[in-house]
C-alpha cells in the first residue's frame, strides 16, 4: 500500500501558497526524514486569479510527481475552491477560509472552516500571514507532519526580524483547526 | 518535436535558487505566454550540503513533470555539479561559478564559467544575490524567456527596498554571461 500523501495550497496569487508549499515539504523532508516535491504549475488553468501549489510527502521515493488525488485542500478564494477540488479524494480534508468560500463543491468531503484570513489580520495582526495561518490549520488537520517539524520549518523560512509574528500565526491556525474540526 | 525545455539551478542550501526557479517559470508563464513547471525534490539524494531546483518550459502542457534530459545547468558549487550533472543533455548548456567548481563533469557540454558569487559580493555588493546574478546569466545563455519579462519576473518577486539591488544583480549576471560566452 502506498504511503503517498498530496496537499494542495490553493487561493489567490501573491497569497504566499507557494512558501506555505515550500515549508511544508521542508517540514516533512529536513525535519521528520520523509520525502517530499514541492512543485507549481503555471499554465492557462492558473491564469485568472486563482493559484495553487502543491506538496506530495512519502516514505518512498516520488515517482510521479503530479498531484492525481489529492488527501487534503486548503481554498482561500471561491474562485480557488471550484478551480481545484475536481482532484480532491473522497473523504478527503477540505480547509475553507469560512468568510470567503460560500458554495462547497460536490462529494463527500472532510470539510474543515474558520475565517483564515480574518484570523491573520484581526488576531495575529498581519493579513500577509493568513499563508503561515493556513499552514498551521493544515498542518493539525492531517498529522502528516509533526507540529514541532513544521514550527521549526516556519522559523527556518521567515525573515528572522517576522520570527513573533509568524510563529503566532502557525499556531493560531493549529488551534483555530483543532476547535473547528471539534465543532 | 517536442519543444520542452528543462532548467536546473544547483548550488548549496541557502542560495536562493528555489527563488530563481519561480523567477524563472513566472517569467516564462506570467509574461510570455508560455507553460512552465517548477519543482524540488527534497528526498535521501538532497541531504548534504547540495542542493536544486527545476523549472520545465514548454509551449504545450507539461505531462511529466520531472526533469529527466536537462537543457541547461546552473552549478554554484562543485558538489552539486558532481551531483546534479548526470542527466544534462548532449551540447547541453553548463553554467558554473569559475572560483568554485574547478573539476568538470565528463560528457560534452557548452560550458559558459565566470566568478558568479564574487560578482554579486563585489560588484553588486551583496552576497546574497548572487541566485539573481545567476538567473540573469540563465537567461542570456538559454534565450528561452525574454530578457525584459525575466527583469519583469524578477521586480515583482523581490521585496521593494531591494529593487535596485536586484536589477543590478539580474543585469550583472546577463552581461557576464553574454561576455563568457563569447571569450
Amino acid at each position: 500500500m502506498s504511503n503517498r500523501y498530496e496537499l494542495r495550497f490553493s487561493g489567490a496569487g501573491g497569497q504566499g501558497l507557494i512558501l506555505a508549499g515550500i515549508i511544508m515539504a521542508e517540514a516533512a523532508a529536513i525535519y521528520d526524514g520523509k520525502q517530499a516535491l514541492q512543485s507549481q504549475s503555471y499554465g492557462p488553468e492558473a491564469r485568472g486569479g486563482a493559484s495553487k501549489s502543491e506538496v506530495i510527502i512519502s516514505d518512498e521515493p516520488i515517482d510521479y510527481p503530479k498531484a492525481t488525488a489529492v488527501d487534503a485542500l486548503l481554498a482561500l478564494t471561491q474562485e480557488a475552491c471550484d478551480k481545484y477540488s475536481g482532484d480532491l479524494k473522497e473523504n478527503g480534508i477540505l480547509l475553507l477560509d469560512s468568510d470567503l468560500v460560500k458554495k462547497l463543491p460536490k462529494g463527500k468531503y472532510r470539510v474543515v472552516k474558520f475565517p483564515i484570513i480574518n484570523t491573520a489580520k484581526n488576531e495575529v495582526g498581519r493579513t500577509i500571514v493568513a499563508n503561515i495561518v493556513a499552514l498551521g490549520a493544515m498542518v493539525a488537520l492531517t498529522g502528516i507532519v509533526s507540529k514541532e517539524s513544521a514550527e521549526k520549518a516556519v522559523l527556518a523560512r521567515v525573515p528572522e526580524a517576522f520570527t513573533d509574528l509568524n510563529r503566532k500565526a502557525f499556531l493560531a491556525g493549529y488551534e483555530k483547526a483543532v476547535a473547528a474540526k471539534k465543532g
